[in-house]
């Protein structure tokens, strides 16, 4: 990592992942290369936020002659630490912590489900998509003896803070918190609070300015 | 809705969800009122962007004297049209599927599961959350006898557009859509997108550079 890559605002790093995403797409359709007019065109962004955001990283290639889609494709990969081999565990094995360790996405991405938590006695010894339910008391014990880069929280919320102190204490780096709950945390671990309400929020105003 | 409304963009829109969720934990801690500077550092967003992102609608209250929370609140609920009894589906019971129809927020935030569906016999029959799961096929039988705003789309990829575009014509106003294909439909569709990788990849590239 070089120092200028520090000063990236969090808005263009929660860019990457939809250029990532887009790129991928183009490639399996055999693109091979794209003007930044043609991707802005795709993706609902102007051209010259592409190229301001990808200057960031040192622009990519050649304005006029257009990117290399493969080499973009990885060059943003590595950026995102996706060759990394993260690993992560689930805390919390209801509907949606099952959801989520069946979501093929994540693996595909290059994150490696390594465990899943619970603390409910029924469903801990079961096995979800080839993983073995453990006891939320083994969480301590299983990061001491295994990689865990990232934990997913679908907790109840009452359960969240003190799951996340537990983690961060234990020395996990990333949360990504599905639970609406602000984490209190040290600086030194990243946190991703999804909110699966904001696009349903965002549908009903588009729904409402449409006058339908 | 006023003419100036419409022009709104896009990015506007999608922080006024975070902007709501803040301030109904405000209103819970029982603030009455907050400057936008106060609010700034809460939410890691700078003062001036809150202001000019208010004043898309108004401003909602004099600078210095800060803002009333309940007032705004409402004022950003109505908006987003969080109080005009939105009703939706969804198209897919399997685990993610039923996550979401037990996902409390939704009704909270003001949207109402009217049906679930799904084309597995196994399942179709059964209750999610109090509500019976529908064969597919009964989908515009549905749609034409209840009222139904948005479809959330927990479908295999292969199946998601063709539903998609059965569901546009039978008149459903937005697609929440949890399949990782970019749809194409008529314009009149309100669309959102929901990419659950995309938090990780942002997960990822901060573990990276915070150098762990």
């Amino acid at each position: 990592m070089n120092e200028n890559e520090k000063k990236v605002p969090s808005v263009v790093i929660r860019r990457l992942p939809r250029y990532y995403r887009y790129l991928g797409e183009l490639m399996k359709q055999g693109t091979t290369r794209i003007s930044s007019n043609a991707l802005s065109q795709k993706m609902n962004v102007t051209a010259s936020q592409i190229r301001q955001d990808f200057n960031y990283f040192g622009g990519f290639g050649q304005q006029g002659y257009g990117y290399n889609v493969e080499i973009l494709y990885k060059e943003i990969g590595d950026i995102l630490g996706l060759n990394d081999g993260d690993t992560m565990i689930i805390l919390g094995a209801g509907n949606l912590g099952r959801a989520l360790a069946n979501h093929d996405t994540f693996e595909k991405r290059g994150f490696r489900l390594v465990g899943i938590f619970d603390n409910d006695r029924r469903i801990i010894g079961s096995s979800i998509n080839g993983i073995k339910v453990m006891s939320i008391d083994e969480l301590e014990h299983f990061i001491a003896e295994n990689r865990v880069d990232i934990a997913i929280l679908t907790l109840p919320k009452a359960a969240v803070q003190s799951a996340a102190e537990r983690l961060a204490a234990a020395g996990v780096k990333g949360l990504m918190n599905f639970s609406y709950t602000e984490l209190k945390l040290p600086n030194d671990i990243a946190v991703s609070n999804v909110h699966l309400s904001d696009p349903l929020m965002f549908l009903s105003y588009e729904i409402k300015r449409k006058g339908n």
